[in-house]
């Protein structure tokens, strides 16, 4: 099949055309939540599912929906891709919105980048399920893997946003249950601060399209509920022992608000003895991964992670 | 890589969870409208982007982002397939809504059922490009298949809805232009009455849950705009020439409001001597091989379309 390919080229070389594809859906999406005063959780869900718009499809990747755990979820599995080495996906959107659909796309990128295979939980979601039920839903599909013959080692939790934030109470969650922890975690804009106190809250809040102090507000009452404290370390990794924690990749753009979340747990988890790498996009923002396929910045990125992911190996 | 499936059965024996998936979205969708009197068009296309929702994800297919004919789409590439035979979808929403994206997995279920290659065009939508924008798109790609050295008898223009009327109108319009035509055309759940007249829309308005005059009056004035007659016949199929058109599979759900269309579209095609197809799914909504991987409905329905499709090569 012989197609046109002239008129169509996805990954623009500069990167620009990339950078503005996100930072223009979160611009839109801003634009809608701000003129929609009584915008339904309804309505919120619909267009954060959009978020896989920026992403192009990854080629040579298959997909197969399953219930690992008791949770659903899509594989994302790369032709070829080495099955015994698992990415457990949690995506992003304020523990309330995005969905295994929305971030399929971004996790099979970055499973075809790393040789591996990925599982995109969709955990139950908050305001109907507050914490710690994403933190129980993630814990169930690491058992469930384990409990199949996949080796824990083998084994990655990675997400992005509030993904990012359970990529890394997973483990928190597993040390303390006395169970072995994934070999290695990856965390993109993960958000942690559930004080919503952070410094770049205040000095980005004109570059980052998305995240504003009001939004995350709305979000930290969803998840937190009425009983939960935004101290409590499942919740908001900054007040975790990171004593014995698994060698962690976190990413964040230099124009989002949330950068300092990562930043944080970089010093925390480094205090800790925690083998802690934190690349920052610069002027990129909130999960610039999202761009994978359309952006040189990107892409440098996922080669960047593949990097550090076969070092450990 | 071993799962847990037994808590994830994805197909129901009976196809009435599948069923429900599908009326239960458009009754949502219905609710959303009725409710939200000035819904943007920006949410109107955000909502109807979840019509992947019922679909389950295909296995062993992979996809690639294109340009086809200046014409940006989706291929659907399941594994194995003959890419010498190209299904050249297109998508349903009023000509307005609805996008590659959200049919991305029920042209991936089809391709694979025929064992073909599927390209999902995103044609310029109404109301920003009127008719014919859409049905030039679809010449554009199909011009630019053959030129690739696709045969057109290996081509079949394929739709739902309004894509539908596409999967009818862009062979008529290469008929108009003396060109080669597809080898054979499916039409799910076509929507060709520009006039807006059909009896189902009356008789099944308590059953279908998502199809009402006042929609489809909108969705007119948008494709038409100005200038367009609505018995243009690459608008209104019911008033063109079929003589000498391919062979033609359609299919309809007896629930649904736009039911007659497919009836009357086979009449006149039939009285011009085609070879036509005509499945009525019993009680079934709108497009409803929406359900496909999670219904026996369409099981059976895709099975009967795929013995079609090979009796006629």
């Amino acid at each position: 099949m012989t197609t046109d390919t002239s008129a169509g080229a996805t990954t623009d070389p500069t990167g620009a055309e990339g950078q503005d594809r996100l930072r223009d859906l979160y611009a839109d999406w801003s634009q809608i939540i701000a003129t929609t005063p009584d915008l339904s959780m309804r309505l919120f869900r619909a267009i954060f599912d959009e978020w896989h718009q920026p992403t192009v499809e990854p080629e040579g990747v298959t997909y197969r929906e399953d219930t690992v755990g008791g949770v659903p979820g899509i594989w994302c599995l790369p032709v070829g891709a080495d099955e015994s080495q698992v990415l457990l996906y949690s995506h992003g959107g304020g523990f309330a919105v995005g969905s295994a659909a929305s971030h399929r796309k971004l996790a099979a990128h970055v499973a075809k980048t790393l040789g591996a295979v990925s599982f995109v939980l969709d955990y139950r979601r908050a305001p109907e399920h507050p914490h710690p039920a994403q933190v129980e839903d993630g814990v169930a599909v690491f058992d469930a893997l384990v409990a199949s013959g996949i080796e824990p080692r083998n084994i990655t939790t990675i997400g992005d946003s509030a993904g990012g934030n359970l990529a890394i109470a997973i483990p928190l969650a597993l040390q303390q249950q006395g169970k072995p922890t994934p070999g290695q975690v990856i965390a993109f804009s993960p958000w942690v601060d559930m004080e919503n106190k952070g410094e770049t809250l205040t000095s980005n809040n004109d570059t980052d399209a998305l995240i504003t102090r009001e939004l995350l507000e709305g979000m930290i009452a969803g998840v937190l509920g009425e009983r939960v404290a935004p101290t409590t370390p499942l919740a908001n990794p900054l007040y975790a022992d990171f004593t014995g924690f698994p060698r962690l990749y976190m990413n964040a753009g230099s124009a989002e608000a949330l950068m300092d979340n990562a930043h944080r747990i970089e010093e925390r988890a480094k205090a800790a003895g925690v083998d802690v790498t934190l690349s920052i996009g610069e002027g990129q923002q909130h999960v610039f991964p999202f761009l994978a396929g359309r952006s040189t910045v990107v892409d440098q990125e996922l080669s960047r992670i593949s990097d550090w992911y076969r070092q450990g190996r």
